[in-house]
């Protein structure tokens, strides 16, 4: 084209912004129609200087970086098998005398809030240590019974469990390297309804308890003695591909072991096999517990790598919230979180609910839980209701994770594997912490649970990691 | 901006181009880095003036449209319920004596395919009527054994079955808009393995057809009668919804009605539980004919609605392929295609496949199989390997369909329903024939299931069904 053009000042006809940060600036330009990228960022550890220098040092470390890998390679390929089922006084380590062990954290009889209170009742009653709930509960008050953490006897329960000695305890075993294998225990699980793991201690709760101890669990062993160990996270991967998360939903994978076992069932001695029947075929959460010890047994064995930022505990009682990383045996607590993006029951509603409870969070450093929540239509339905609301929830812990799942394929995700192994430095760095896909129980009434919905792990106790990670390496030079 | 131009011809420097029909001159464009929107159409029919004549006289009736949404509103809101199992010559109407049922349309045994004829030689042994395979062969070479299409019974028969008199079959009943239910059968699922529905004759499928008899018959008829009747296409939903299409993967389903009638199981009389918890715990297809069952209970209810053009019934021998519509009597029948898009076991290929053969592809026309492929990581592998293959298969039933199933919902697809309600104007305007999801048998060696893959229904059939019924209406006139 030819032509001549006198030296005028020309402004721009057409605008292309790229906006990075506060999100107001990019939709002030799209008011007004010009086209903008909008880089959604912040500035790491929301400017915290000290958080900021802590990140330095652990982010300048490559021995950080090494064991970190080595933690992602555990998480993704231990195999972690159920070998049988035994009473817990039978099988899980240093459990003293007339103790119950419980969700989350470390914590006092006077803080243990009510759900778990009721369930702590239910157990000592089912254990015949008192007669009734109310004997069970000057006994707890008194002190009479021992409260421990069920993570610190390589055991995880869920929601508001509180188990005694004479419970059945799968025993998942996850030979690692070779040596002897590391082994974990999680209670069967006691199935919707009346029970004490949601907070009741009714007769109801109390009695199926004893259900569990005198028939489910010499049932599942029986199985087991016949089949052989059960490859826990393979039969999982099969339930993620069918939409499970194997947290809030895991309807595949108690059917897919239904099924596996089904000729087994079959040949039960008479008193356990009818009563059995009707426990399985009336618990689609049977695979919950089953997920939990496996995940347990990986990050026992994470947790044996020093010097990583990787979380390897993340657990909560009601009354806190509590994280550990590999290589330590401290825990970072601070107060439990209500459970947001909630589904109510019908008459239910916030005011009601008990704060986000239970060890089942494991699931969620594995792959599992909100990780796996892309390929998961159910717990959709609690994150907005499409698929793109659950692959955000998968996409915000690929932010947070240093690896992904060799295992767990999710295909409404291009097959993509399930993001691993929370990165403390991601954690800090995002702002961005673990949502956690959880049932919620009623605060005070003991009426069980009364949603379900989304947690999101609270910043504090991973800033407080962060600080003393860091604090250690500069100690360590 | 300002300046002068000559009366210059200038070409333009860029070019936007929209293609419609031959995609040759689309991909020209392209390679010359040209912008081009291509749109893949082709003159209806293939431009056949005869039947864009008969296409134009089915548009221009209001009537077909009308019987058609009425078609499509059975196909969608029938409830099919199993009552009951039972032998066959005890439940299905019109059966004559010493006669085998078989797949797809009639037949003589002189064109009956290798597989076929095998099936029918262990039914005969099995049914008490020969010794053995050999003398089997000979009553049925020189018709001392009769056949007749399971269709024409109210019978749907999967892969490359035939049936005697002594099968225990499923009762379905469709109760329609009240009245006398719609009845409709189909055998108790084989299961995998060495079994005559994959065309085998061994000692080994012949006895499990007498253990269908004998054990699994009678095992699932007192489950019922305990259990109570079963909604069929409920379940089938939630396992679409856990990525079955209920053709090619039936596992989510079969694993839910497991784990529903378990606690029934575990009281069957001990003679039939142990025997029925293995045949049932080891046969992931144990669902597949209790949803064709259910689909040919809403077909026989749509296909009393007269001057339609939906497909009622599409059925296949290894033989020939036919199909009818709703309101008519008459089979359109041409030769069984080969089964493409094929993933065949080791050591098997092309050469060693028998044709396409089986009633299960009553499946494709209630919103299953193909219709319901864009949900399923399973078929998936058959298409391509993505879920975005798995779409364009359910996409493409989309285009030859009257309508959407409120029932089966696809998460993968933004939970839209699944097409249901092939029409035959659409098929032959589009050229697009339904696709549908099989097995593979071995076409001569007897060695039964040697791949799985799809097969694409032959126009000949929709082609000369649309003639058929175009020249009905003129005559009507």
């Amino acid at each position: 084209m030819t032509g001549t053009t006198a030296n005028v000042v020309r402004l721009p006809e057409r605008v292309e912004v790229l906006n990075i940060g506060l999100p107001m600036f990019a939709e002030a330009v799209r008011a007004q129609g010009g086209q903008v990228l909008h880089v959604d960022w912040r500035p790491p550890a929301d400017g915290d200087r000290e958080l900021v220098r802590a990140l330095e040092v652990l982010h300048a470390d490559p021995a950080v970086d090494r064991a970190n890998a080595e933690v992602v390679r555990r998480l993704d390929v231990g195999v972690p098998s159920l070998v049988t089922v035994a009473p817990a006084a039978e099988v899980v380590p240093r459990l003293p005398e007339r103790t119950l062990l419980h969700c989350g954290p470390a914590i006092g009889w006077d803080r243990v809030c009510d759900p778990l209170r009721r369930s702590m009742r239910a157990a000592t009653v089912a254990e015949g240590w008192a007669a009734d709930v109310g004997e069970a509960d000057r006994l707890l008050a008194r002190g009479d019974v021992a409260l421990q953490p069920a993570n610190e006897h390589d055991t995880v329960v869920p929601m508001a469990s509180a188990i005694g000695p004479s419970s059945p305890m799968l025993v998942v075993e996850n030979p690692g390297d070779g040596g002897a294998p590391r082994r974990a225990f999680a209670p069967l699980n006691q199935g919707p309804g009346e029970t004490a793991w949601f907070g009741r201690d009714t007769e109801a709760a109390v009695e199926r308890l004893r259900l569990l101890r005198d028939v489910c669990g010499p049932a599942v062993a029986a199985i087991l003695d016949r089949a052989g160990p059960l490859d826990v996270l393979a039969l999982a991967a099969q339930g993620v591909a069918m939409g499970d998360d194997l947290h809030m939903r895991t309807q595949a994978a108690t059917n897919l072991v239904t099924r596996t076992w089904l000729p087994h069932i079959a040949v039960l001695p008479d008193e356990l096999r009818a009563p059995f029947a009707r426990y399985l075929g009336g618990n689609h959460l049977f695979y919950l517990t089953l997920a939990m010890a496996a995940a347990k047994a990986l990050t026992l064995w994470a947790a044996e790598v020093p010097g990583s930022t990787i979380v390897t505990s993340m657990a909560r009682n009601g009354t806190t919230f509590g994280i550990r990383t590999s290589g330590t045996d401290t825990w970072y607590v601070t107060d439990a979180p209500p459970v947001g993006d909630a589904l109510y029951y019908a008459g239910y509603g916030p005011d009601d609910a008990a704060p986000d409870i239970g060890d089942s969070a494991v699931l969620e450093l594995v792959g599992l839980g909100g990780p796996a929540a892309g390929n998961s239509p159910s717990v959709a339905a609690f994150l907005g209701g499409s698929m793109a609301d659950a692959a955000a929830a998968t996409e915000g812990f690929r932010r947070i994770c240093a690896g992904t799942s060799s295992r767990f394929q999710l295909p409404a995700m291009g097959f993509s594997g399930s993001p691993i192994g929370v990165d403390l430095r991601l954690v800090v760095e995002t702002g961005i912490t673990p949502k956690v896909t959880t049932g919620i129980l009623h605060g005070h009434s003991g009426e069980g649970q009364v949603g379900a919905g989304v947690a999101t792990a609270p910043q504090a106790c991973f800033a407080e990691a962060l600080r003393a990670l860091a604090a250690g390496r500069r100690r360590d030079r």
